[in-house]
């Protein structure tokens, strides 16, 4: 397994990796770590984790490691990943991976994993059998990965993504304080259904409100939690707005679908974004 | 002219009335100020300027002040005030008084008028005669009053106090910037007509899209304004919630009108003022 770092390259050269797990903490040492794309070789499958608003610098930093039958994992949030990057490699096997585990890079080198641990895989245009393989050799590491009808498993990860990354931005405030007030459990709710009706109204018909109650749920159950866009707002860093808002938004659109509640949200990310002080 | 004062009353009874004005500046000695209602004679015009969350205070503030053909002028924010005054007194005579104007008081016994200065008169419930001879007196004062159809004047002043009102709390940034950012720009602009659209839905069939370019456009031209919620929400005092958000929005609904980006705008509000650190 070899790492791409980009700022924690010198020091996770040198101290390995840490990861405080809820499951058990462990430390690679001796990590195969890389700089740049062109010094790796190619790969049979290459997970892609990089923030989506770099995703313009996919091609160049993919070209490397590619081979005829490479599969690509987009383990990304968003609507239209896959789509845009089939566009530059129009011969590409591409998956969508869909985590559902609350962890993020505390410190460099330094992963904290606070609870839940799956991978939705969806399958956007690796042949039947490669797919199959990928999914057996995450199993057999003992990764929980399922798999989930490509576009199912995006609108899915979205009606998490959607209010609750946005929500603890505009309102400064993690996961839970949005559900212990009625108000803002009934808007995440109404969020939520959004972007059920939108990925129904683009024929994902597995989708009802009932996987709505199971988020608020499960999310009821979770420890406080910020997500990566309010980490990432946070500290500064460009939040994920055009994968996460405008593009699902824009695709729902395009079937006469409209999400009010959610489109005003990326308004007022928007905002945030261009006034970092307010 | 007699005041009802509440915590400036001592200091008004000593100093004076300040008023601070882009119209000129004036000084009103020997203010006829009063501490309650009860001390004040019974009187042909009943000025209200208090903040609607006091409302339920009003018919015990009023008892004093009424004779037969007193009129009641309610200059506040919102709508459902009249109607709900009137279940009090069924033979009362109630103005609604839509004021535009940018002031507010900045210490005990001081006004700051930044701009703009005139008020729409709808009629809800005096005859009309005496509407009239108080529309006269107003502008023989050098009041810039006008008569507008009642509900026309609530949902014309609802237009530009639903979105800002809200927005420049939720974002807790003054008037201008919400405009200078295109996607807030755009998202104050799709308010305004869920507010048009509501006043439409009720009958109110004289406001179309032209008053949002308008009140836009006037916006634009002010000097950078907090409206009188975001000025509530910065000294921590409750804001009107109540009747400027829940109220229009269940009028509308009662009609069949969705006004979705100020239904989410209401639960925002209803976080912050329940969670005044965030």
């Amino acid at each position: 397994m070899r790492f791409l770092l980009h700022s924690d390259y010198e020091y996770v050269k040198e101290h390995g990796l840490q990861v405080d797990s809820c499951d058990g903490d462990f430390h690679i040492n001796n990590v195969e770590a890389y700089q740049q794309t062109a010094d790796m070789p190619k790969s049979d499958v290459v997970l892609v984790g990089l923030k989506s608003v770099n995703n313009h610098l996919l091609p160049e930093l993919l070209t490397p490691l590619l081979k005829d039958d490479t599969i690509v994992v987009l383990i990304q949030n968003g609507i239209g990943l896959e789509e845009d990057l089939q566009q530059h490699f129009p011969q590409l096997h591409i998956v969508a991976g869909l985590a559902f585990i609350c962890s993020a890079k505390v410190a460099p080198g330094r992963i904290s994993h606070q609870c839940y641990g799956s991978i939705n895989l969806g399958n956007y245009s690796a042949p039947k059998h490669n797919f199959e393989a990928l999914l057996q050799d995450m199993l057999e590491a003992g990764i929980q990965a399922a798999e989930v009808p490509y576009l199912e498993a995006r609108w899915k990860k979205a009606v998490w993504n959607m209010p609750f990354n946005g929500m603890t931005v505009a309102l400064n405030t993690p996961t839970d304080k949005l559900l212990k007030n009625p108000a803002t459990r009934q808007l995440i709710y109404d969020q939520m259904m959004e972007v059920i009706g939108a990925a129904n109204a683009l024929g994902v018909e597995a989708l009802t409100s009932e996987f709505a109650d199971k988020m608020i749920q499960m999310t009821d159950d979770m420890v406080p939690y910020s997500p990566s866009m309010k980490l990432d707002y946070d500290y500064h860093r460009p939040m994920e707005i055009p994968y996460l808002y405008t593009r699902p938004i824009a695709e729902a659109k395009k079937v006469g679908f409209e999400m009010p509640k959610l489109a005003m949200l990326e308004a007022l990310l928007r905002f945030k974004q261009g006034s970092p002080q307010s």
